[in-house]
Protein backbone atom coordinates (compact mmCIF):
# COMPACT_ATOMS: atom_id res chain seq x y z
CA UNK A 1 0.00 0.00 0.00
CA UNK A 2 1.45 3.53 -0.92
CA UNK A 3 1.89 5.84 2.12
CA UNK A 4 -1.35 8.31 3.05
CA UNK A 5 1.13 11.38 2.65
CA UNK A 6 1.77 9.70 -1.29
CA UNK A 7 -1.85 9.26 -1.76
CA UNK A 8 -2.90 13.00 -0.36
CA UNK A 9 -0.44 14.76 -2.49
CA UNK A 10 -2.23 13.12 -5.28
CA UNK A 11 -5.42 14.76 -4.30
CA UNK A 12 -3.84 18.05 -4.20
CA UNK A 13 -2.31 17.32 -7.96
CA UNK A 14 -5.46 16.34 -8.75
CA UNK A 15 -7.95 19.38 -7.54
CA UNK A 16 -4.66 21.96 -8.96
CA UNK A 17 -5.18 19.94 -12.57
CA UNK A 18 -8.91 20.56 -11.97
CA UNK A 19 -8.33 24.47 -10.69
CA UNK A 20 -10.77 22.89 -7.53
CA UNK A 21 -9.19 25.46 -5.20
CA UNK A 22 -11.44 24.90 -2.55
CA UNK A 23 -10.96 21.43 -2.22
CA UNK A 24 -7.52 22.26 -2.62
CA UNK A 25 -7.67 25.01 0.51
CA UNK A 26 -9.31 21.79 2.67
CA UNK A 27 -5.57 20.05 2.35
CA UNK A 28 -3.74 23.51 4.03
CA UNK A 29 -3.22 24.34 7.46
CA UNK A 30 -4.61 28.00 8.61
CA UNK A 31 -0.91 29.37 8.39
CA UNK A 32 0.42 27.35 5.89
CA UNK A 33 2.56 29.27 3.44
CA UNK A 34 3.19 28.82 -0.44
CA UNK A 35 6.34 29.60 -1.67
CA UNK A 36 5.21 30.96 -5.00
CA UNK A 37 8.65 31.87 -6.28
CA UNK A 38 12.08 32.03 -5.29
CA UNK A 39 11.38 35.77 -2.34
CA UNK A 40 7.63 35.53 -2.99
CA UNK A 41 5.87 33.97 0.06
CA UNK A 42 1.67 33.88 0.11
CA UNK A 43 0.47 33.02 3.86
CA UNK A 44 -2.74 31.18 5.18
CA UNK A 45 -5.49 30.35 2.80
CA UNK A 46 -6.55 33.30 1.06
CA UNK A 47 -3.22 34.40 -0.35
CA UNK A 48 -2.75 30.69 -1.60
CA UNK A 49 -5.55 30.20 -3.21
CA UNK A 50 -4.93 33.75 -4.85
CA UNK A 51 -2.00 32.15 -5.92
CA UNK A 52 -2.92 29.28 -7.38
CA UNK A 53 -5.37 31.15 -9.23
CA UNK A 54 -2.39 33.30 -10.49
CA UNK A 55 -0.39 30.65 -11.21
CA UNK A 56 -2.97 27.97 -13.47
CA UNK A 57 -3.44 31.21 -15.39
CA UNK A 58 0.34 31.71 -16.21
CA UNK A 59 0.43 28.08 -17.23
CA UNK A 60 -2.56 29.24 -19.42
CA UNK A 61 -4.75 27.23 -17.53
CA UNK A 62 -3.00 23.66 -18.18
CA UNK A 63 -0.83 23.29 -15.28
CA UNK A 64 -0.85 19.51 -14.36
CA UNK A 65 1.54 18.49 -11.31
CA UNK A 66 2.57 15.02 -11.00
CA UNK A 67 5.39 13.44 -8.63
CA UNK A 68 8.01 10.94 -9.23
CA UNK A 69 10.08 9.90 -7.11
CA UNK A 70 9.51 10.49 -3.26
CA UNK A 71 10.70 10.22 -0.07
CA UNK A 72 9.18 10.65 2.98
CA UNK A 73 10.82 11.75 6.01
CA UNK A 74 8.39 11.03 9.26
CA UNK A 75 8.33 12.34 12.99
CA UNK A 76 5.77 11.57 14.83
CA UNK A 77 2.91 14.12 13.65
CA UNK A 78 5.25 15.93 11.13
CA UNK A 79 6.61 15.02 7.89
CA UNK A 80 9.35 16.08 5.58
CA UNK A 81 8.65 14.98 2.12
CA UNK A 82 11.33 15.58 -0.46
CA UNK A 83 9.56 14.79 -3.83
CA UNK A 84 10.30 15.14 -7.75
CA UNK A 85 7.44 16.95 -8.76
CA UNK A 86 6.63 17.21 -12.73
CA UNK A 87 4.97 20.22 -13.74
CA UNK A 88 3.36 19.77 -17.27
CA UNK A 89 1.24 22.85 -18.98
CA UNK A 90 0.49 24.02 -22.45
CA UNK A 91 2.98 26.77 -22.09
CA UNK A 92 5.88 27.69 -24.55
CA UNK A 93 7.66 30.73 -23.08
CA UNK A 94 7.91 29.56 -19.23
CA UNK A 95 10.81 30.90 -16.65
CA UNK A 96 10.35 28.38 -14.47
CA UNK A 97 11.69 24.92 -14.12
CA UNK A 98 9.17 22.25 -14.94
CA UNK A 99 11.34 19.77 -13.02
CA UNK A 100 11.65 20.42 -9.38
CA UNK A 101 13.04 18.43 -6.34
CA UNK A 102 10.35 19.94 -3.92
CA UNK A 103 10.33 20.25 0.15
CA UNK A 104 6.58 19.88 1.67
CA UNK A 105 5.81 19.47 5.28
CA UNK A 106 2.88 18.00 6.70
CA UNK A 107 1.57 18.28 9.68
CA UNK A 108 -1.03 15.84 11.71
CA UNK A 109 -4.19 17.75 13.40
CA UNK A 110 -5.43 16.28 15.91
CA UNK A 111 -8.17 14.42 13.95
CA UNK A 112 -4.68 12.17 12.65
CA UNK A 113 -5.68 14.03 8.79
CA UNK A 114 -1.81 15.13 7.07
CA UNK A 115 -2.52 18.83 6.44
CA UNK A 116 0.04 20.92 4.15
CA UNK A 117 2.25 23.57 6.43
CA UNK A 118 4.70 24.62 4.24
CA UNK A 119 4.66 23.95 0.08
CA UNK A 120 7.99 24.61 -1.19
CA UNK A 121 8.62 23.06 -4.76
CA UNK A 122 11.58 24.51 -5.21
CA UNK A 123 12.84 22.80 -2.35
CA UNK A 124 17.05 24.31 -1.87
CA UNK A 125 16.74 25.75 -5.23
CA UNK A 126 16.18 28.89 -2.66
CA UNK A 127 19.59 28.85 -1.55
CA UNK A 128 22.83 28.76 -3.89
CA UNK A 129 25.66 26.30 -3.83
CA UNK B 1 18.74 41.01 14.54
CA UNK B 2 19.43 37.67 13.70
CA UNK B 3 16.14 34.79 13.21
CA UNK B 4 15.91 33.15 16.36
CA UNK B 5 16.64 29.69 14.37
CA UNK B 6 19.63 30.99 13.00
CA UNK B 7 21.13 30.99 16.60
CA UNK B 8 19.34 28.18 17.58
CA UNK B 9 21.28 25.93 14.83
CA UNK B 10 24.49 27.89 15.88
CA UNK B 11 23.87 26.43 19.27
CA UNK B 12 23.38 22.80 18.15
CA UNK B 13 26.67 23.45 15.79
CA UNK B 14 28.60 24.46 18.84
CA UNK B 15 27.70 21.13 20.83
CA UNK B 16 28.74 19.54 18.07
CA UNK B 17 32.04 20.63 17.41
CA UNK B 18 32.50 20.18 21.36
CA UNK B 19 30.83 16.50 21.44
CA UNK B 20 28.43 17.74 24.32
CA UNK B 21 25.83 15.07 22.79
CA UNK B 22 23.73 15.67 25.90
CA UNK B 23 23.12 19.06 25.89
CA UNK B 24 22.51 18.61 21.98
CA UNK B 25 19.41 16.32 23.00
CA UNK B 26 17.64 19.25 24.41
CA UNK B 27 17.34 20.29 21.01
CA UNK B 28 15.27 17.66 19.40
CA UNK B 29 11.77 16.53 19.60
CA UNK B 30 11.76 13.22 21.38
CA UNK B 31 10.28 11.52 18.21
CA UNK B 32 12.65 13.10 16.28
CA UNK B 33 14.58 11.54 13.32
CA UNK B 34 18.30 12.55 11.54
CA UNK B 35 19.17 11.44 8.62
CA UNK B 36 22.60 9.43 9.20
CA UNK B 37 23.07 8.75 6.03
CA UNK B 38 20.98 8.33 2.63
CA UNK B 39 18.74 5.12 3.30
CA UNK B 40 20.07 5.11 7.23
CA UNK B 41 17.69 7.10 9.33
CA UNK B 42 17.99 7.19 13.84
CA UNK B 43 14.72 7.61 15.53
CA UNK B 44 14.74 9.33 18.75
CA UNK B 45 16.82 10.90 21.47
CA UNK B 46 19.07 7.76 21.96
CA UNK B 47 19.39 6.98 18.70
CA UNK B 48 20.21 10.01 17.36
CA UNK B 49 22.93 10.08 20.23
CA UNK B 50 24.54 7.10 19.26
CA UNK B 51 24.45 8.16 15.50
CA UNK B 52 26.03 11.58 16.69
CA UNK B 53 28.72 9.51 18.24
CA UNK B 54 29.59 7.50 15.83
CA UNK B 55 30.04 10.36 12.96
CA UNK B 56 32.06 12.09 15.07
CA UNK B 57 34.15 9.31 15.11
CA UNK B 58 34.11 8.78 11.62
CA UNK B 59 35.53 12.29 11.22
CA UNK B 60 38.37 11.50 13.40
CA UNK B 61 36.76 13.65 16.47
CA UNK B 62 37.17 16.87 14.68
CA UNK B 63 33.78 17.28 13.32
CA UNK B 64 32.78 21.16 12.72
CA UNK B 65 29.60 22.21 11.08
CA UNK B 66 28.69 25.71 10.02
CA UNK B 67 25.98 27.14 8.12
CA UNK B 68 26.11 29.11 4.97
CA UNK B 69 23.16 31.08 3.07
CA UNK B 70 20.30 30.25 4.88
CA UNK B 71 16.44 30.33 4.35
CA UNK B 72 13.37 30.13 6.94
CA UNK B 73 10.13 29.39 6.18
CA UNK B 74 8.07 29.38 8.99
CA UNK B 75 4.54 29.02 9.28
CA UNK B 76 3.12 29.11 12.81
CA UNK B 77 4.79 26.60 14.73
CA UNK B 78 6.72 24.88 12.24
CA UNK B 79 9.57 25.72 10.43
CA UNK B 80 11.68 24.47 7.39
CA UNK B 81 15.52 26.02 7.20
CA UNK B 82 17.22 25.31 3.86
CA UNK B 83 20.79 25.85 4.78
CA UNK B 84 24.07 25.51 3.03
CA UNK B 85 25.84 23.02 5.13
CA UNK B 86 29.64 23.43 5.69
CA UNK B 87 31.52 20.18 7.48
CA UNK B 88 34.88 20.57 8.30
CA UNK B 89 36.67 17.64 9.79
CA UNK B 90 40.42 16.47 9.52
CA UNK B 91 39.99 13.61 7.53
CA UNK B 92 41.21 12.54 4.00
CA UNK B 93 39.46 9.42 2.63
CA UNK B 94 35.87 11.07 3.50
CA UNK B 95 32.81 9.52 1.25
CA UNK B 96 30.42 12.34 1.91
CA UNK B 97 29.82 15.75 0.90
CA UNK B 98 31.21 18.32 3.03
CA UNK B 99 29.31 21.12 1.54
CA UNK B 100 25.56 20.68 1.52
CA UNK B 101 21.88 21.85 1.17
CA UNK B 102 20.89 20.77 4.33
CA UNK B 103 17.10 20.76 5.40
CA UNK B 104 15.52 21.28 8.61
CA UNK B 105 12.13 20.88 10.01
CA UNK B 106 11.74 22.44 13.36
CA UNK B 107 8.34 22.72 16.05
CA UNK B 108 7.76 25.26 18.95
CA UNK B 109 6.98 23.25 21.88
CA UNK B 110 3.95 24.57 24.46
CA UNK B 111 6.92 26.71 25.62
CA UNK B 112 7.31 28.51 22.49
CA UNK B 113 11.28 27.18 22.31
CA UNK B 114 11.92 25.80 18.65
CA UNK B 115 13.25 21.86 18.75
CA UNK B 116 14.49 20.38 15.45
CA UNK B 117 12.32 17.41 14.46
CA UNK B 118 13.83 16.17 11.34
CA UNK B 119 17.73 16.61 10.74
CA UNK B 120 18.42 16.54 6.89
CA UNK B 121 21.85 17.67 6.12
CA UNK B 122 21.38 15.68 2.48
CA UNK B 123 18.70 17.80 1.50
CA UNK B 124 16.94 16.73 -1.44
CA UNK B 125 19.85 14.88 -2.68
CA UNK B 126 18.07 11.86 -1.31
CA UNK B 127 16.22 11.78 -4.38
CA UNK B 128 18.04 11.67 -7.91
CA UNK B 129 16.82 14.04 -10.67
Amino acid sequence: MEHELKEFIKKCDSAIKREDFDTLMNYYTEDAILVVKPGMIARGKEEIKKAFIAISKYFNNTLAPTQGEMIILEAGDTALVISQTLLDADKKDNEFAMERRATYVFKKNSQGEWLCAIDNSYGTELINK
